[in-house]
């Protein structure tokens, strides 16, 4: 049997059980901090050279140049083309979908002008360069390529350089052949700190980019907070996460496999059901005992059922809704009779799939919105991965003469008042 | 004579004169950091006693409870009333401008509707309660106080706590007038970065937020680092910095003025003027030479042109656009005949300020777009501070039944191929 914490949201221990639950330790450790401050200044002074010896000593990759490591195109077509003919056709449909979803975020410049002629706007553009991170080993998911490449391109972005490492020179064809359908420009079989280093500052090889997007291990990460700054960076992915609320109506089993399929990504991984009925969450967990045996992946979902996965009863779905805001949940189904309804009441989730038929699975692979979405509660203050990462806005001011006159004796007494003569004087040469 | 360097760009040796001439020494302060993460801890610890202590440590300021600490909306009110009624018109007149222009980047939710019946889309909603970090002292700005807050009330955020260091007791009475016009909610005297700690993890007396903007000193730099991830902030601001394209017909004294405008700032301010005029070029520098000694701030601007100015000789205006995307400006100001013609050529700017009448002193106070802007190059891959910052996206997929078919067969082929079963079997069970 499959232990899951059972919980009532009534009762007055509930709240700091929650908080108990959500908590994930996030402390830092310093061996991997000294070890990545470490590779990335290399690559800084160093460049290529950093790289091809980092390569060769994690990756066990022994190059003479950095060009020698750049995947060709060649190499990711023919990848595309040894794809058995319903794995091709589905990652086809699935970029197509989740390009038509994007092309409604792209965003345009604008402007208005003032009845003086002052003409005020932004104007939004592409980011010039964007580099993207697909891990290596088992977590390479192409799913994950199409989701990060897709909004870029979308932006406008002119080139996208995909790093991914390739541990003793194995190369994973599904990785390729996303990054073939989802339109990447250039590909090298580098990863890890030196990979996000590379992107960062450039080398003779690999030119700068401007962001740096896509998951990665605990030294991924760590490298991509420290060129924050440098260029832009995505939001660093906690464990992933899924709120169920469900009225108790939804097929118990179905309700279960949803929890696994979040349980199953790793141990860290967080699957919590809300239910107003105890007779429904009994049925859960029996299809939870009866299914997880017949699942591959079961020891992966056994710990983290056990470790982090809730049943809670809640009184009410009102006070589901509560619940999930409080977590901020990045994955969120709504599983009951009539979810619009639920809709207005849940302010905080990264993607909230309505009513029975909207599995996260759907929504992970082509539905069409991004799965790259925000984890630990910061879907509180963030947004899922979008085109609008991927475009930047400048302001445009443009004075009329008539304009200058009018703003320029609101700036003056402003800038007198901060003590900023020359922001005054420059406003004022304007007052003719 | 105030020295300002002076490059030419078609000079060999221009490249790097340029990265030089731009860097900025970002090195961590060891002292800063270890400060910093002492007070924070303390702060998540102690909650409001470690911020009293602070407090009086740092401010000396004694305080009983947190409470004692909190201005009272009436003094916001006198200090307004309290204002001279042309500065009072003043604020009033930039905030409503700074509201109108916000007012247009209001994002709203937006769905569509698939053949099958399938609803995707994007529910936006406002985050909960924000923190708006002010500064105490000569870098207390009331403008900044309007740029922050009325973006955010503009998003729709109930809630915008206010905080500020009152060195000895002594409250800064434009920024009270500020807070009162820009419609903070709360306002607490309490700053660096123990005031950042209390508003990111909340104490009893301070409710937690979810974003932090505003800028600061070093130690609320990094402070605003450190709590990164447990809320939302916006940029670490680095030098402020103007670039101008002249084509040589502006008055030279207009130019100059907003070149000290930008060097009045500080000692590390950054002023570059691009013009294919060599003899404008003199014309400025004489310019600058005459009109140095008159303003009350000539020491900081003549070290802040000294170190981080320059006058650069370009071949044509082109040029200056293509060495403008290199630096992608905070600030840039356009001035010449025809703006609009270099305008497709400008990709990389925080504010573009068109023509000769649009000095950048008219957007730091009320032309209406955001003075909150990306700094150091950042402008490649950021925006300025909007509406956009204190809304965040939630996606919406309501799948049909029959989307369900369609979708899942998609899905089940692609988690086969990654390897993840119950993803798979979760999109199966809807194919019914």
């Amino acid at each position: 049997m499959a232990a899951v914490t059972r919980l009532t949201a009534r009762n007055p221990e509930f709240a700091s059980q929650l908080t108990k639950l959500l908590h994930v330790d996030a402390a830092e450790d310093d061996a991997i901090e000294s070890a990545v401050a470490k590779i990335l200044q290399a690559i800084r002074l160093e460049g290529d050279q950093a790289l091809l010896r980092y390569t060769q000593q994690f990756d066990r990759v022994s190059a003479k140049s950095v060009a020698e490591l750049e995947v060709p195109r060649q190499a990711w077509l023919s990848a595309l083309e040894g794809l058995p003919a319903e794995q091709r056709q589905a990652l086809e449909a699935a970029a197509d979908r989740i390009r038509a979803y994007h092309e409604r975020q792209k965003q345009d410049s604008w402007t208005f002008t003032e009845a003086n002629g002052t003409v005020l706007g932004q104007q939004i553009t592409p980011l010039d360069r964007v580099g993207l991170y697909v891990p290596g080993g088992k977590a390479a998911y192409p799913s994950s390529v199409l989701m990060n490449v897709i909004p870029a391109k979308v932006a406008g972005v002119k080139e996208v350089i995909m790093v991914t490492p390739t541990p003793d020179g194995q190369r994973n064809p599904l990785v390729l052949a996303a990054a073939a359908i989802g339109g990447v420009d250039r590909v090298f079989a580098v990863g890890g700190a030196q990979a996000v280093g590379a992107l960062a500052y450039g080398t003779d090889t690999i030119a700068a980019v401007d962001k740096i997007v896509g998951p990665g291990n605990a030294y991924v990460a760590s490298a991509k907070r420290r060129v924050f700054g440098k260029v832009g960076i995505d939001m660093i992915a906690g464990p992933s996460e899924i709120l169920v609320i469900c009225d108790g109506k939804t097929p118990a089993d179905w309700i279960a496999m949803d929890l696994f399929s979040q349980a199953e990504h790793d141990e860290l991984a967080q699957a919590i059901l809300l239910c107003p009925d105890a007779g429904f969450l009994d049925q859960v967990q029996d299809a939870i005992d009866r299914l997880l045996p017949t699942m591959p992946r079961s020891d992966i979902i056994a710990t983290s059922l056990k470790n982090r996965g809730a049943l809670i009863q809640v009184d009410s779905l009102d006070e589901a809704c509560d619940i999930s805001n409080r977590i901020a949940p990045e994955h969120l189904e709504v599983s009951v009779q009539d979810p619009k309804s639920l809709l207005p009441k849940l302010k905080h989730a990264g993607a909230i799939f309505m009513g029975r038929h909207s599995s996260e699975s759907l929504g992970d692979y082509c539905a069409g919105p991004n799965h790259v979405l925000p984890t630990s509660g910061t879907a509180r203050f963030s947004s899922p991965l979008g085109v609008y990462d991927f475009q930047k806005r400048s302001s445009i001011i443009d004075v009329s003469a008539q304009g200058a006159v009018e703003l320029g004796q609101i700036a003056r007494v402003l800038a007198t008042g901060e003590g900023l003569p020359a922001h005054a004087q420059s406003a004022a040469y304007r007052i003719v």
